[in-house]
Protein backbone atom coordinates (compact mmCIF):
# COMPACT_ATOMS: atom_id res chain seq x y z
CA UNK A 1 0.00 0.00 0.00
CA UNK A 2 1.57 3.16 -1.43
CA UNK A 3 1.98 6.07 1.09
CA UNK A 4 -0.25 9.11 2.18
CA UNK A 5 -0.92 11.87 3.99
CA UNK A 6 -4.00 11.26 5.03
CA UNK A 7 -3.84 11.91 8.70
CA UNK A 8 -7.84 10.87 9.59
CA UNK A 9 -9.55 8.39 7.06
CA UNK A 10 -12.13 11.35 5.32
CA UNK A 11 -14.91 8.91 5.64
CA UNK A 12 -14.72 9.67 9.34
CA UNK A 13 -14.80 13.10 9.76
CA UNK A 14 -16.71 13.63 6.28
CA UNK A 15 -19.66 11.73 6.88
CA UNK A 16 -23.16 13.02 7.74
CA UNK A 17 -24.59 11.60 10.44
CA UNK A 18 -27.16 12.13 13.77
CA UNK A 19 -26.80 16.00 13.93
CA UNK A 20 -25.05 17.27 10.75
CA UNK A 21 -25.38 20.84 9.60
CA UNK A 22 -24.13 21.27 6.31
CA UNK A 23 -23.85 25.29 7.51
CA UNK A 24 -21.47 24.38 9.93
CA UNK A 25 -19.12 22.36 6.78
CA UNK A 26 -16.12 25.29 5.56
CA UNK A 27 -16.16 24.66 1.80
CA UNK A 28 -12.56 25.77 1.74
CA UNK A 29 -11.15 23.04 4.28
CA UNK A 30 -9.19 20.01 3.66
CA UNK A 31 -10.42 17.84 6.53
CA UNK A 32 -7.76 14.96 7.54
CA UNK A 33 -4.96 15.63 4.83
CA UNK A 34 -1.99 17.20 6.27
CA UNK A 35 -0.75 19.00 2.89
CA UNK A 36 -1.01 21.90 0.63
CA UNK A 37 -1.81 21.64 -3.22
CA UNK A 38 1.15 20.10 -4.38
CA UNK A 39 1.27 17.76 -1.98
CA UNK A 40 -2.35 16.97 -3.02
CA UNK A 41 -1.84 16.53 -6.40
CA UNK A 42 0.89 14.10 -5.88
CA UNK A 43 -1.48 12.16 -3.45
CA UNK A 44 -3.93 12.07 -6.60
CA UNK A 45 -1.22 10.28 -8.82
CA UNK A 46 -0.09 7.92 -6.05
CA UNK A 47 -3.26 6.01 -5.89
CA UNK A 48 -4.18 6.43 -9.47
CA UNK A 49 -3.03 2.77 -10.14
CA UNK A 50 -4.26 1.09 -7.04
CA UNK A 51 -7.59 2.28 -7.59
CA UNK A 52 -7.58 1.13 -11.19
CA UNK A 53 -6.31 -2.73 -10.06
CA UNK A 54 -8.60 -2.74 -7.26
CA UNK A 55 -11.75 -2.33 -10.13
CA UNK A 56 -9.91 -4.86 -12.19
CA UNK A 57 -9.88 -7.35 -9.62
CA UNK A 58 -13.62 -6.96 -9.21
CA UNK A 59 -14.37 -6.97 -12.85
CA UNK A 60 -12.08 -10.83 -12.52
CA UNK A 61 -14.42 -11.54 -9.22
CA UNK A 62 -17.70 -10.26 -11.25
CA UNK A 63 -16.43 -12.60 -13.79
CA UNK A 64 -16.72 -15.82 -11.69
CA UNK A 65 -20.10 -14.79 -10.87
CA UNK A 66 -19.74 -12.19 -8.16
CA UNK A 67 -22.42 -9.38 -7.82
CA UNK A 68 -20.29 -6.82 -5.79
CA UNK A 69 -20.44 -3.26 -7.73
CA UNK A 70 -19.53 0.42 -7.11
CA UNK A 71 -21.92 3.48 -7.02
CA UNK A 72 -20.63 6.76 -6.72
CA UNK A 73 -23.38 9.73 -7.11
CA UNK A 74 -21.84 13.42 -7.26
CA UNK A 75 -24.57 15.79 -6.44
CA UNK A 76 -23.26 19.40 -6.34
CA UNK A 77 -23.95 22.98 -7.07
CA UNK A 78 -22.78 24.36 -10.64
CA UNK A 79 -19.01 24.27 -11.40
CA UNK A 80 -18.23 22.73 -7.63
CA UNK A 81 -16.23 20.25 -9.90
CA UNK A 82 -17.95 17.16 -10.62
CA UNK A 83 -16.39 16.81 -14.20
CA UNK A 84 -13.15 17.12 -12.56
CA UNK A 85 -13.80 14.03 -10.29
CA UNK A 86 -14.66 12.22 -13.37
CA UNK A 87 -11.87 13.19 -15.16
CA UNK A 88 -9.32 13.01 -12.58
CA UNK A 89 -10.30 10.56 -10.23
CA UNK A 90 -12.55 7.71 -12.09
CA UNK A 91 -10.58 8.72 -15.24
CA UNK A 92 -7.06 6.85 -14.15
CA UNK A 93 -9.63 3.34 -14.09
CA UNK A 94 -9.86 1.49 -17.08
CA UNK A 95 -12.54 2.83 -18.85
CA UNK A 96 -14.37 -0.70 -19.75
CA UNK A 97 -14.74 -1.01 -16.07
CA UNK A 98 -16.34 2.45 -15.71
CA UNK A 99 -20.17 3.22 -16.16
CA UNK A 100 -20.80 6.77 -16.04
CA UNK A 101 -24.16 8.87 -16.66
CA UNK A 102 -24.97 12.46 -16.32
CA UNK A 103 -28.51 12.86 -15.66
CA UNK A 104 -29.98 15.82 -17.40
CA UNK A 105 -33.57 17.54 -17.24
CA UNK A 106 -35.61 14.47 -18.08
CA UNK A 107 -37.28 13.83 -21.39
CA UNK A 108 -40.56 13.53 -22.04
CA UNK A 109 -40.19 9.19 -22.35
CA UNK A 110 -38.64 9.67 -18.69
CA UNK A 111 -41.16 11.92 -16.98
CA UNK A 112 -43.91 9.20 -17.91
CA UNK A 113 -42.38 6.68 -15.66
CA UNK A 114 -41.77 7.03 -11.70
CA UNK A 115 -38.42 9.10 -11.09
CA UNK A 116 -36.75 6.03 -10.41
CA UNK A 117 -37.37 4.51 -13.32
CA UNK A 118 -34.60 6.06 -15.75
CA UNK A 119 -32.11 5.56 -12.50
CA UNK A 120 -32.50 2.07 -12.76
CA UNK A 121 -31.54 1.73 -16.11
CA UNK A 122 -28.34 3.36 -15.84
CA UNK A 123 -27.02 1.38 -12.75
CA UNK A 124 -23.73 -0.51 -12.72
CA UNK A 125 -23.61 -3.82 -13.77
CA UNK A 126 -20.92 -6.40 -11.20
CA UNK A 127 -17.46 -5.53 -11.40
CA UNK A 128 -17.81 -2.28 -12.75
CA UNK A 129 -18.03 1.15 -10.88
CA UNK A 130 -20.94 2.97 -12.01
CA UNK A 131 -21.05 7.20 -11.71
CA UNK A 132 -23.55 9.02 -11.66
CA UNK A 133 -23.33 12.90 -12.62
CA UNK A 134 -26.34 13.65 -10.86
CA UNK A 135 -28.93 11.16 -9.91
CA UNK A 136 -32.48 10.61 -8.61
CA UNK A 137 -31.70 13.23 -5.75
CA UNK A 138 -32.49 16.16 -8.38
CA UNK A 139 -36.42 14.71 -7.67
CA UNK A 140 -36.14 16.40 -4.04
CA UNK A 141 -33.59 19.05 -4.80
CA UNK A 142 -34.53 21.26 -7.52
CA UNK A 143 -37.85 19.64 -7.91
CA UNK A 144 -38.04 21.16 -4.05
CA UNK A 145 -36.70 24.44 -4.95
CA UNK A 146 -38.51 25.30 -8.21
CA UNK A 147 -41.54 23.58 -6.93
CA UNK A 148 -41.30 21.05 -9.93
CA UNK A 149 -43.44 18.75 -7.76
CA UNK A 150 -45.65 19.13 -4.97
CA UNK A 151 -44.51 19.32 -1.99
CA UNK A 152 -46.64 15.96 -0.54
CA UNK A 153 -44.96 13.72 -3.76
CA UNK A 154 -41.67 15.09 -2.69
CA UNK A 155 -41.98 14.08 0.93
CA UNK A 156 -42.89 10.33 0.06
CA UNK A 157 -39.30 10.62 -2.40
CA UNK A 158 -36.94 10.30 1.02
CA UNK A 159 -38.74 7.00 1.87
CA UNK A 160 -38.70 5.96 -1.67
CA UNK A 161 -35.21 6.69 -2.00
CA UNK A 162 -33.84 4.93 1.14
CA UNK A 163 -35.80 1.78 0.33
CA UNK A 164 -34.01 2.15 -3.26
CA UNK A 165 -31.00 2.27 -2.09
CA UNK A 166 -30.85 -0.89 0.28
CA UNK A 167 -32.06 -2.77 -2.20
CA UNK A 168 -28.76 -1.73 -4.32
CA UNK A 169 -26.95 -2.42 -1.28
CA UNK A 170 -28.43 -5.54 -0.28
CA UNK A 171 -27.96 -6.71 -3.71
CA UNK A 172 -24.43 -6.05 -4.00
CA UNK A 173 -24.13 -2.57 -4.51
CA UNK A 174 -21.29 -0.33 -2.40
CA UNK A 175 -23.16 3.07 -2.75
CA UNK A 176 -20.56 6.06 -2.11
CA UNK A 177 -22.82 9.50 -2.01
CA UNK A 178 -20.88 12.36 -2.30
CA UNK A 179 -22.24 16.32 -2.30
CA UNK A 180 -19.63 19.03 -3.62
CA UNK A 181 -19.99 21.61 -1.49
CA UNK A 182 -18.37 24.78 -2.88
CA UNK A 183 -19.48 28.41 -1.33
CA UNK A 184 -21.35 30.72 -3.18
CA UNK A 185 -18.45 32.62 -3.50
CA UNK A 186 -16.12 30.49 -5.31
CA UNK A 187 -18.86 29.42 -7.65
CA UNK A 188 -19.02 33.09 -8.35
CA UNK A 189 -15.46 33.22 -9.53
CA UNK A 190 -15.64 30.23 -11.47
CA UNK A 191 -18.50 31.24 -13.61
CA UNK A 192 -16.84 34.63 -13.80
CA UNK A 193 -13.65 32.51 -14.87
CA UNK A 194 -16.13 30.76 -18.01
CA UNK A 195 -17.35 34.37 -19.00
CA UNK A 196 -13.98 36.33 -19.11
CA UNK A 197 -12.10 33.23 -20.97
CA UNK A 198 -13.20 32.95 -24.55
CA UNK A 199 -12.41 28.86 -24.98
CA UNK A 200 -14.73 28.44 -21.80
CA UNK A 201 -17.44 30.46 -22.77
CA UNK A 202 -19.32 27.70 -23.94
CA UNK A 203 -19.52 26.07 -20.76
CA UNK A 204 -21.19 29.11 -19.38
CA UNK A 205 -25.30 29.01 -19.23
CA UNK A 206 -27.25 32.21 -18.35
CA UNK A 207 -29.16 29.79 -16.69
CA UNK A 208 -26.71 29.04 -13.92
CA UNK A 209 -27.38 32.48 -12.48
CA UNK A 210 -30.73 32.06 -12.30
CA UNK A 211 -30.02 28.80 -10.13
CA UNK A 212 -27.41 30.53 -8.29
CA UNK A 213 -30.31 33.69 -7.13
CA UNK A 214 -31.86 30.44 -5.21
CA UNK A 215 -28.73 29.49 -2.98
CA UNK A 216 -29.80 29.33 0.52
CA UNK A 217 -32.77 27.26 -1.03
CA UNK A 218 -30.74 24.98 -2.31
CA UNK A 219 -28.81 24.40 0.67
CA UNK A 220 -32.01 24.15 2.75
CA UNK A 221 -32.76 21.38 0.16
CA UNK A 222 -29.55 19.78 0.45
CA UNK A 223 -29.83 19.85 4.15
CA UNK A 224 -33.27 17.96 4.33
CA UNK A 225 -32.03 15.58 1.53
CA UNK A 226 -28.71 14.49 3.05
CA UNK A 227 -30.55 14.51 7.01
CA UNK A 228 -33.20 11.86 5.89
CA UNK A 229 -31.20 9.76 3.23
CA UNK A 230 -27.96 9.41 5.12
CA UNK A 231 -28.23 5.78 6.22
CA UNK A 232 -25.69 3.00 7.47
CA UNK A 233 -25.74 1.28 4.45
CA UNK A 234 -25.85 4.51 2.29
CA UNK A 235 -24.43 7.59 3.68
CA UNK A 236 -24.02 10.74 2.55
CA UNK A 237 -20.41 12.26 2.39
CA UNK A 238 -19.94 16.31 2.58
CA UNK A 239 -16.85 16.81 0.49
CA UNK A 240 -15.54 20.49 0.63
CA UNK A 241 -14.72 21.60 -2.43
CA UNK A 242 -13.78 25.00 -2.93
CA UNK A 243 -10.06 23.02 -3.50
CA UNK A 244 -10.28 21.80 -6.70
CA UNK A 245 -7.15 19.15 -5.51
CA UNK A 246 -8.91 18.33 -2.44
CA UNK A 247 -11.75 17.22 -3.46
CA UNK A 248 -10.40 14.89 -5.76
CA UNK A 249 -8.27 13.32 -3.07
CA UNK A 250 -10.99 13.15 -0.50
CA UNK A 251 -13.31 11.15 -3.22
CA UNK A 252 -10.83 9.21 -4.29
CA UNK A 253 -9.92 7.92 -1.16
CA UNK A 254 -13.32 7.26 -0.07
CA UNK A 255 -13.93 4.97 -3.71
CA UNK A 256 -10.06 3.43 -2.34
CA UNK A 257 -11.23 2.58 1.09
CA UNK A 258 -14.50 1.50 -0.07
CA UNK A 259 -12.37 -1.15 -2.76
CA UNK A 260 -9.62 -2.05 -0.22
CA UNK A 261 -12.60 -3.27 2.31
CA UNK A 262 -14.42 -5.07 -0.57
CA UNK A 263 -10.56 -6.88 -1.06
CA UNK A 264 -11.39 -8.69 -4.33
CA UNK A 265 -9.30 -11.55 -5.40
CA UNK A 266 -8.45 -12.65 -8.80
CA UNK A 267 -10.63 -15.46 -9.15
CA UNK A 268 -9.85 -19.54 -9.26
CA UNK A 269 -9.93 -20.66 -12.41
CA UNK A 270 -13.24 -22.49 -13.45
CA UNK A 271 -11.70 -25.26 -15.95
CA UNK A 272 -9.00 -27.56 -15.57
CA UNK A 273 -5.45 -25.52 -16.30
CA UNK A 274 -3.39 -28.98 -17.26
CA UNK A 275 -5.80 -29.69 -19.45
CA UNK A 276 -6.11 -26.31 -21.49
CA UNK A 277 -2.96 -25.98 -21.49
CA UNK A 278 -2.29 -29.08 -23.53
CA UNK A 279 -5.61 -28.27 -25.69
CA UNK A 280 -3.37 -25.03 -26.46
CA UNK A 281 -0.51 -27.08 -27.00
CA UNK A 282 -2.01 -28.81 -29.71
CA UNK A 283 -4.16 -25.84 -31.32
CA UNK B 1 1.70 20.30 -32.46
CA UNK B 2 4.18 17.85 -30.73
CA UNK B 3 7.06 16.20 -32.28
CA UNK B 4 6.92 12.56 -33.15
CA UNK B 5 8.99 9.38 -34.55
CA UNK B 6 6.20 8.83 -37.03
CA UNK B 7 7.90 8.92 -40.20
CA UNK B 8 4.72 7.98 -42.78
CA UNK B 9 1.32 8.22 -41.07
CA UNK B 10 -0.41 5.17 -40.64
CA UNK B 11 -3.47 5.57 -42.63
CA UNK B 12 -1.29 5.74 -45.84
CA UNK B 13 0.30 2.48 -44.92
CA UNK B 14 -2.36 0.28 -43.50
CA UNK B 15 -5.63 1.39 -44.90
CA UNK B 16 -7.18 -0.90 -47.12
CA UNK B 17 -7.63 -0.33 -50.92
CA UNK B 18 -7.91 -1.76 -53.96
CA UNK B 19 -5.77 -5.54 -54.29
CA UNK B 20 -5.39 -6.00 -50.38
CA UNK B 21 -4.44 -8.70 -49.13
CA UNK B 22 -5.01 -9.73 -45.50
CA UNK B 23 -1.79 -12.91 -46.15
CA UNK B 24 0.61 -9.90 -47.02
CA UNK B 25 0.40 -8.03 -43.64
CA UNK B 26 3.04 -8.68 -41.22
CA UNK B 27 1.74 -8.90 -37.79
CA UNK B 28 5.14 -8.39 -36.62
CA UNK B 29 5.45 -5.13 -38.43
CA UNK B 30 5.65 -1.60 -37.51
CA UNK B 31 4.93 0.26 -40.22
CA UNK B 32 6.05 4.52 -40.34
CA UNK B 33 7.00 4.35 -37.25
CA UNK B 34 10.89 5.05 -36.33
CA UNK B 35 11.59 3.67 -33.81
CA UNK B 36 11.23 0.65 -30.68
CA UNK B 37 9.05 -0.42 -27.81
CA UNK B 38 10.31 2.40 -25.59
CA UNK B 39 10.21 5.22 -28.29
CA UNK B 40 6.84 3.44 -29.05
CA UNK B 41 5.72 4.17 -25.00
CA UNK B 42 6.87 7.82 -24.91
CA UNK B 43 4.87 8.40 -28.45
CA UNK B 44 1.92 7.11 -26.64
CA UNK B 45 2.43 9.76 -23.71
CA UNK B 46 3.31 12.28 -25.86
CA UNK B 47 0.04 12.59 -27.36
CA UNK B 48 -2.43 11.76 -25.28
CA UNK B 49 -3.05 15.33 -23.58
CA UNK B 50 -3.39 16.36 -27.64
CA UNK B 51 -6.33 13.53 -28.38
CA UNK B 52 -8.14 14.60 -25.08
CA UNK B 53 -7.85 18.47 -25.93
CA UNK B 54 -9.25 17.94 -29.69
CA UNK B 55 -12.22 15.68 -28.25
CA UNK B 56 -13.20 18.71 -25.78
CA UNK B 57 -12.74 20.65 -28.51
CA UNK B 58 -15.30 18.49 -30.53
CA UNK B 59 -18.03 18.48 -27.43
CA UNK B 60 -17.70 21.89 -27.51
CA UNK B 61 -18.18 22.28 -30.88
CA UNK B 62 -21.91 19.78 -30.31
CA UNK B 63 -22.68 21.99 -27.89
CA UNK B 64 -23.07 24.79 -29.89
CA UNK B 65 -25.21 22.81 -32.20
CA UNK B 66 -22.15 20.72 -33.87
CA UNK B 67 -22.92 17.58 -35.36
CA UNK B 68 -19.43 15.87 -35.40
CA UNK B 69 -18.13 12.72 -33.58
CA UNK B 70 -15.97 9.82 -34.31
CA UNK B 71 -16.65 5.95 -34.12
CA UNK B 72 -13.76 3.95 -33.65
CA UNK B 73 -14.32 0.44 -34.85
CA UNK B 74 -12.60 -2.37 -33.29
CA UNK B 75 -12.23 -6.05 -34.45
CA UNK B 76 -9.60 -8.69 -33.72
CA UNK B 77 -9.18 -11.99 -32.88
CA UNK B 78 -8.96 -13.06 -29.27
CA UNK B 79 -5.99 -11.29 -27.37
CA UNK B 80 -5.35 -9.31 -29.71
CA UNK B 81 -5.54 -6.33 -27.96
CA UNK B 82 -8.94 -4.59 -28.26
CA UNK B 83 -8.93 -3.88 -24.30
CA UNK B 84 -5.09 -2.31 -24.54
CA UNK B 85 -6.16 0.04 -27.12
CA UNK B 86 -9.15 1.45 -25.35
CA UNK B 87 -7.02 1.38 -21.80
CA UNK B 88 -4.63 2.97 -22.85
CA UNK B 89 -5.38 5.38 -25.64
CA UNK B 90 -9.08 6.07 -25.21
CA UNK B 91 -8.19 6.27 -21.58
CA UNK B 92 -6.35 9.41 -21.81
CA UNK B 93 -9.85 10.70 -23.26
CA UNK B 94 -12.06 12.62 -20.56
CA UNK B 95 -14.93 9.99 -19.59
CA UNK B 96 -17.20 12.09 -20.15
CA UNK B 97 -16.05 12.41 -23.61
CA UNK B 98 -16.20 8.48 -24.69
CA UNK B 99 -19.22 6.00 -25.38
CA UNK B 100 -17.80 2.60 -25.05
CA UNK B 101 -19.59 -0.53 -26.03
CA UNK B 102 -18.39 -4.05 -26.25
CA UNK B 103 -20.56 -6.18 -28.18
CA UNK B 104 -20.69 -9.75 -26.99
CA UNK B 105 -23.28 -12.27 -28.38
CA UNK B 106 -26.49 -11.00 -29.07
CA UNK B 107 -29.33 -11.44 -26.28
CA UNK B 108 -32.99 -13.05 -27.44
CA UNK B 109 -34.35 -9.62 -27.64
CA UNK B 110 -31.69 -8.27 -29.72
CA UNK B 111 -31.31 -11.29 -31.62
CA UNK B 112 -35.28 -10.45 -32.26
CA UNK B 113 -34.69 -7.87 -34.76
CA UNK B 114 -32.30 -6.61 -37.65
CA UNK B 115 -28.49 -7.14 -36.84
CA UNK B 116 -27.81 -3.56 -36.90
CA UNK B 117 -30.70 -2.46 -34.05
CA UNK B 118 -28.41 -2.87 -31.28
CA UNK B 119 -25.66 -1.31 -33.47
CA UNK B 120 -27.99 2.24 -33.65
CA UNK B 121 -28.38 1.84 -29.71
CA UNK B 122 -25.37 2.15 -29.01
CA UNK B 123 -23.54 5.16 -31.54
CA UNK B 124 -22.16 7.99 -30.35
CA UNK B 125 -23.55 11.06 -29.87
CA UNK B 126 -21.93 14.22 -31.66
CA UNK B 127 -19.17 15.93 -29.67
CA UNK B 128 -18.08 12.18 -28.63
CA UNK B 129 -15.77 9.58 -29.05
CA UNK B 130 -17.72 6.23 -29.84
CA UNK B 131 -15.70 2.96 -29.38
CA UNK B 132 -17.31 -0.27 -30.13
CA UNK B 133 -15.21 -3.28 -29.18
CA UNK B 134 -16.04 -5.96 -32.02
CA UNK B 135 -19.25 -4.62 -33.83
CA UNK B 136 -22.23 -5.22 -36.74
CA UNK B 137 -18.96 -6.72 -38.38
CA UNK B 138 -19.31 -10.34 -36.07
CA UNK B 139 -22.48 -10.74 -38.20
CA UNK B 140 -20.37 -11.08 -41.73
CA UNK B 141 -17.11 -12.96 -39.43
CA UNK B 142 -18.03 -15.50 -37.05
CA UNK B 143 -21.56 -15.31 -38.68
CA UNK B 144 -19.84 -16.61 -41.68
CA UNK B 145 -17.03 -18.91 -39.90
CA UNK B 146 -19.91 -21.09 -37.59
CA UNK B 147 -22.57 -20.77 -39.76
CA UNK B 148 -25.05 -18.75 -37.60
CA UNK B 149 -26.76 -17.20 -40.58
CA UNK B 150 -27.19 -18.55 -43.96
CA UNK B 151 -24.36 -17.57 -46.62
CA UNK B 152 -27.15 -15.49 -48.74
CA UNK B 153 -27.91 -13.32 -45.88
CA UNK B 154 -24.33 -12.54 -45.37
CA UNK B 155 -23.87 -11.40 -48.63
CA UNK B 156 -26.27 -9.52 -48.02
CA UNK B 157 -25.11 -7.62 -44.87
CA UNK B 158 -21.93 -6.49 -46.90
CA UNK B 159 -24.38 -3.72 -48.89
CA UNK B 160 -26.21 -3.24 -45.97
CA UNK B 161 -23.25 -2.38 -43.77
CA UNK B 162 -21.88 -0.01 -46.12
CA UNK B 163 -25.01 1.97 -46.72
CA UNK B 164 -25.58 2.46 -43.28
CA UNK B 165 -21.94 3.63 -42.61
CA UNK B 166 -22.48 6.03 -45.29
CA UNK B 167 -25.41 7.15 -43.74
CA UNK B 168 -23.67 7.83 -40.30
CA UNK B 169 -21.01 9.45 -42.44
CA UNK B 170 -23.70 12.03 -43.61
CA UNK B 171 -24.81 12.22 -40.08
CA UNK B 172 -21.25 13.78 -39.04
CA UNK B 173 -19.57 10.93 -37.85
CA UNK B 174 -16.34 10.29 -38.25
CA UNK B 175 -15.62 6.28 -38.74
CA UNK B 176 -12.06 4.91 -38.12
CA UNK B 177 -12.29 0.92 -38.90
CA UNK B 178 -9.48 -1.00 -37.09
CA UNK B 179 -8.46 -4.63 -37.33
CA UNK B 180 -5.73 -5.66 -35.15
CA UNK B 181 -3.70 -8.01 -36.58
CA UNK B 182 -2.13 -10.47 -34.74
CA UNK B 183 -0.53 -13.78 -35.61
CA UNK B 184 -1.70 -17.20 -35.01
CA UNK B 185 1.85 -18.03 -32.98
CA UNK B 186 1.56 -14.74 -31.05
CA UNK B 187 -2.12 -15.29 -30.14
CA UNK B 188 -0.50 -18.77 -28.59
CA UNK B 189 1.95 -17.06 -26.11
CA UNK B 190 -0.84 -14.91 -24.90
CA UNK B 191 -3.15 -17.48 -24.13
CA UNK B 192 -0.42 -19.53 -23.08
CA UNK B 193 0.85 -16.34 -20.53
CA UNK B 194 -3.21 -16.12 -19.47
CA UNK B 195 -2.79 -20.24 -18.24
CA UNK B 196 0.80 -20.13 -16.68
CA UNK B 197 -0.70 -17.08 -14.22
CA UNK B 198 -2.97 -17.49 -11.71
CA UNK B 199 -4.15 -13.68 -11.88
CA UNK B 200 -4.99 -13.92 -15.26
CA UNK B 201 -6.59 -17.48 -15.72
CA UNK B 202 -10.15 -15.84 -15.32
CA UNK B 203 -8.78 -14.00 -18.67
CA UNK B 204 -8.84 -17.42 -20.37
CA UNK B 205 -12.06 -19.06 -21.56
CA UNK B 206 -11.76 -22.61 -23.06
CA UNK B 207 -14.07 -21.71 -25.99
CA UNK B 208 -10.85 -19.39 -27.49
CA UNK B 209 -9.13 -22.63 -28.16
CA UNK B 210 -12.14 -23.82 -30.23
CA UNK B 211 -12.14 -20.59 -32.42
CA UNK B 212 -8.24 -20.56 -33.01
CA UNK B 213 -8.82 -23.94 -34.48
CA UNK B 214 -10.53 -21.74 -36.93
CA UNK B 215 -8.09 -19.41 -37.59
CA UNK B 216 -7.22 -19.55 -41.55
CA UNK B 217 -11.00 -19.57 -41.92
CA UNK B 218 -11.44 -16.72 -39.71
CA UNK B 219 -8.32 -14.66 -42.11
CA UNK B 220 -10.52 -15.75 -45.52
CA UNK B 221 -14.00 -14.05 -43.75
CA UNK B 222 -11.71 -11.11 -42.43
CA UNK B 223 -10.78 -10.87 -46.10
CA UNK B 224 -14.02 -10.82 -47.84
CA UNK B 225 -15.21 -8.26 -45.46
CA UNK B 226 -12.35 -5.72 -45.34
CA UNK B 227 -12.53 -6.00 -49.36
CA UNK B 228 -16.09 -5.47 -49.79
CA UNK B 229 -16.62 -2.62 -46.57
CA UNK B 230 -13.65 -0.50 -46.90
CA UNK B 231 -14.96 2.47 -48.81
CA UNK B 232 -13.89 6.36 -49.20
CA UNK B 233 -15.79 7.13 -46.14
CA UNK B 234 -15.64 4.21 -43.62
CA UNK B 235 -12.13 3.43 -44.61
CA UNK B 236 -10.29 0.07 -42.56
CA UNK B 237 -6.85 -0.10 -41.21
CA UNK B 238 -4.90 -3.52 -40.62
CA UNK B 239 -2.75 -2.52 -37.63
CA UNK B 240 -0.22 -4.97 -37.25
CA UNK B 241 -0.46 -5.98 -33.19
CA UNK B 242 2.38 -8.41 -32.25
CA UNK B 243 3.77 -5.64 -30.60
CA UNK B 244 1.32 -3.93 -28.36
CA UNK B 245 3.38 -0.86 -28.00
CA UNK B 246 2.73 -0.43 -32.06
CA UNK B 247 -1.13 -1.14 -32.18
CA UNK B 248 -1.36 1.50 -29.14
CA UNK B 249 0.28 4.05 -30.96
CA UNK B 250 -1.24 3.33 -34.79
CA UNK B 251 -4.24 3.70 -33.23
CA UNK B 252 -4.04 6.97 -31.50
CA UNK B 253 -2.44 8.22 -34.42
CA UNK B 254 -5.32 7.62 -36.45
CA UNK B 255 -7.62 9.35 -34.13
CA UNK B 256 -5.50 12.33 -33.76
CA UNK B 257 -5.30 12.77 -37.65
CA UNK B 258 -8.75 12.53 -37.61
CA UNK B 259 -9.38 14.92 -34.87
CA UNK B 260 -6.56 17.60 -36.41
CA UNK B 261 -8.63 17.39 -39.48
CA UNK B 262 -11.89 17.98 -38.01
CA UNK B 263 -10.10 21.07 -36.26
CA UNK B 264 -12.71 21.80 -33.46
CA UNK B 265 -12.58 25.04 -32.63
CA UNK B 266 -14.35 26.39 -29.17
CA UNK B 267 -17.78 27.88 -29.86
CA UNK B 268 -18.00 31.65 -29.52
CA UNK B 269 -20.93 32.29 -27.00
CA UNK B 270 -24.73 32.97 -28.51
CA UNK B 271 -25.31 35.08 -25.12
CA UNK B 272 -24.21 38.33 -24.42
CA UNK B 273 -20.99 37.80 -22.91
CA UNK B 274 -21.13 41.56 -20.99
CA UNK B 275 -24.68 41.24 -20.42
CA UNK B 276 -23.95 38.12 -18.37
CA UNK B 277 -21.01 39.50 -16.31
CA UNK B 278 -22.99 41.93 -15.33
CA UNK B 279 -25.84 39.53 -14.06
CA UNK B 280 -23.34 37.78 -12.33
CA UNK B 281 -21.37 40.84 -10.44
CA UNK B 282 -25.24 41.40 -9.05
CA UNK B 283 -25.79 37.69 -7.93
Amino acid sequence: MAKTRWETEPEKLLRVDEGFALSDVDPDSTPGFDGDEEKGEKELKRHVDELADLQERLFAESRAGGNRRILLILQAMDTAGKGGIVRHVVGGVDPQGVKLHAFKSPSDEEKAHDFLWRIRRQLPEPGLIGVFDRSHYEDVLIHRVRGFSAPDVIEERYDIIRDFEQELVDDGTTIVKVMLHISSDEQKARLQERLDRPDKNWKFNPGDVDERMLWSQYMDAYQIALERTSTEGAPWYVVPADNKWYARIAVQRLLLNELRGLDPQWPAAEFDVEEQKKRLAGS
